[in-house]
């Protein structure tokens, strides 16, 4: 329990309509999409950047907690409290798309902006904002930025990191920074926005963060490889990218994935198909569209591609998009509880990786359905467990343990665009060397001396 | 001088054939571009990794300085000895590409690679390295990161920080550290490589550098717009950008560089150009290029362009870049010394930029010639002054900060892609409040507690 004293003091700031600390708010900003729960002990709606910047002098002052929340979607605990305090959250007030400069091709936003919203607003004036991970329908640019979100077309347009220009954030000390400019080069000074990308709310409170557009391209066309086994379909990604390939999506089905969506949902795919790939291509001229089915065709076929269809109508378009978008709810058949990563490794060690993985699910008696990311070597690895058997969680686990273990020693990484935050943290000293840890530890410190802000995230002291 | 019980420890680390403290080598080492000189008190040479840290551990315990130098061809003074010590020096032996992976697209190279030996080793297998620093014959990769190099090319193809994929660097203390994977998403941990780039060797001294790669583009073209004024082609710049043009570069070269290349060179160029816009499109059809050339034509002539030229062949593609090339050597005829600066500022701002900058030139009555990577907002400046003369070095130095202080009014930066080193450090308070300036100090801290790596740069703590 937090001492009154100190809502009080928070009404001060923010005004007493922006304070809660009422049962029910409680529990609805207790939970995000990992389903753990941790109750804060006041939630507060910041209107604006000054608000911001004095909530965080009063919590540095009196080493109150404090953990920044956007659409509270994330995969990996980044928004929840997980020690306490108060949760600071974006979506009442902050969440206005400020500006879209057409001559500059940028977009200003506030952190509680929907991706889905910032990107309908730019397409709209005929601009592009690629980066589209799978939450886009309600997870806010400001979480994007704090988790590095990815997404389907990062194999062509890379991820959030690669959009952000320039942040406005500020530290526990209530100090507020602009990093970045509305420049394409910058090179003044350290380029703090780089490490505040991907900080998982731990470093400083992003209050404004300007983000790069591009030319809305004007073709995409979809397209679908079908193939006997996973190592046809992964050595056809990494091949066809080799030759020049660049799809906007190179997505990733497994056969198990193809299975459920027949079962489950009724979809019309090969009952024979060991694996899929599912895209689209891009262009300003209908020639570089056909430049790049080409290349996808001729490689997906050296490598064992039984089909290579193409959508000629948004029709067929949806119709191959809605088999990847539904990969993830078709395959609950498998268990009642789903133990999911994010792991990347390098394209090129994407056949050996899965064969490895469904032989680590197989020990244990599991399924492990996989679909995703393959064009950027993102896979989303799902150990199905029934979640009423506590002999079967545990083993689940054990098997994650050991899929993180071979992805890091495959060159991977724990996490391609979940993060760590609470829920990857047991798993950080897998991945990374005490002097790394030790680092990690030596920036918190400089950001935030007195570890008000998300503290116990990414492996970092609570 | 260093006390010589220092010298032989280093022998005994890296080997006596790699250790000069004799005269010749002192002052070899004692100048980068900037023309200006501090010598190191001795340079080392390390073979690899472990000479690093074994040479760090030492500085760091007997608070020795360490200035981290490839190739030497900075212009702000980031690879000299401002504050004496030792010399690392990279490019006699820690200077090998390691590996071009053609299955991931990635190089590893040691920073002592010279740029343009990359691009040279990834074209002859097909692939594509973008960055493209002006001292790309000659400047090394690890410099190139530590300064985040920009270039032509950045208009489609950004800069070094967006080709960093992962890096491998040195703590003063000793520890290695590696920053980033082989795979395009990676969120585990803070983005450590990112706040490495650009950070002048003053937080951990790079070791290794996985570069991304991507697909040759089949077909270029040159193209060159002429313009009756500054105002004109700045218009045009933006506007055809905005309208959906993605070329590769996009260069400008106002009325007095057009007039030194004619006098200076004799280039062919019309005599009443009040501007000229160079560059370059490409794609991987001849469609994709003829959209784009078509885009600028449209967008040129709309904005006042008296002709649009298209190089047809390599000979008329090397005519046009010859002008651009030669911009910076031409323009001596204005006077013997040039005071040349590398502000950026958002595109749209170009036009009132330059207007203001020509003002401030004719306030001082110096010639004020601009050139540079219009496409990305980033202009060269040179205050041309008569470098014999104090009282028009004074009054350019003058110049130079009123024209700093303007770029900062308008949203702009001290360094598009030159850095901060020693030559720009003065200017720090004019961008960064009281607040960033801090938090860079901080950050500082957190790498290197005893301030031994290149102190005093970017306006840090000597």
């Amino acid at each position: 329990m937090i001492d009154p004293k100190h809502i009080e003091a928070f009404a001060q700031i923010v005004g007493k309509e922006n304070v809660y600390s009422d049962k029910a708010h409680l529990i609805a900003y207790s939970y995000d999409a990992t389903r753990t729960r941790y109750e804060p002990d006041a939630v507060l709606f910041p209107r604006n950047e000054d608000d911001v910047s004095r909530i965080l002098r009063y919590c540095d002052t009196n080493h109150i907690i404090i953990t920044p929340r956007g659409a509270g979607s994330g995969f990996t605990g980044g928004a929840l409290p997980a020690n306490g305090g108060i949760i600071l959250g974006m979506e009442k007030h902050m969440n206005q798309i400020l500006e879209i400069d057409l001559q500059n091709m940028v977009a200003v936003v506030q952190p509680g902006v929907i991706n889905m919203d910032l990107q309908k607003a730019v397409e709209a004036v005929g601009l592009f904002y690629p980066p589209d991970p799978a939450s886009q329908e309600y997870s806010s640019l400001g979480g994007n930025v704090s988790e590095n979100a990815g997404g389907m077309r990062a194999a062509k347009y890379g991820i959030t990191k690669d959009y952000v220009m320039a942040l406005r954030a500020v530290r526990p000390n209530g100090e507020i920074i602009r990093a970045g400019k509305r420049t394409i080069k910058d090179v003044a000074g350290y380029n703090t926005a780089g490490i505040l990308i991907a900080s998982e709310g731990t470093l400083a409170v992003i209050t404004e963060i300007t983000l790069k557009l591009l030319p809305k391209p004007k073709f995409t066309k979809a397209y679908m490889g079908i193939f006997p086994s996973v190592e046809h379909a992964m050595n056809a990604v990494f091949k066809s990218l080799a030759a020049g390939a660049n799809p906007v999506a190179m997505e990733f089905l497994d056969s198990l994935v193809v299975h459920a969506l027949k079962v489950k949902l009724g979809v019309d795919l090969p009952e024979d198909a060991g694996a899929l790939l599912i895209g689209d291509v891009d262009g300003n001229v209908t020639e570089e569209v056909a430049f790049q089915l080409e290349i996808l065709e001729r490689a997906f076929k050296a490598n064992g591609a039984t089909d290579f269809h193409i959508a000629h109508d948004s029709d067929e378009r949806n119709k191959l998009w809605f088999a990847r978008r539904n990969a993830s709810p078709s395959i609950t058949i498998y268990g009642s509880k789903k133990l999911n990563e994010d792991i990347s490794v390098p394209r090129s060690k994407l056949p050996e990786a899965l064969n490895r993985i469904y032989a680590i699910g197989a020990k244990y008696g599991f399924k492990v359905p996989c679909f995703g990311h393959a064009g950027d070597g993102n896979i989303h690895v799902n150990v199905m467990v029934d979640g009423s058997n506590p002999k079967e969680l545990e083993d689940g686990h054990k098997a994650i343990e050991e899929i993180f273990r071979l992805v890091v020693e495959m060159g991977g990484t724990l996490s391609g665009e979940h993060g760590i935050g609470t829920s990857k943290a047991p798993f950080m000293h897998i991945a990374f060397t005490e002097a790394e840890i030790g680092l990690f530890r030596d920036i918190k410190r400089a950001f935030d001396p007195n570890n008000i802000l998300n503290p116990g995230k990414m492996g970092l002291p609570a």
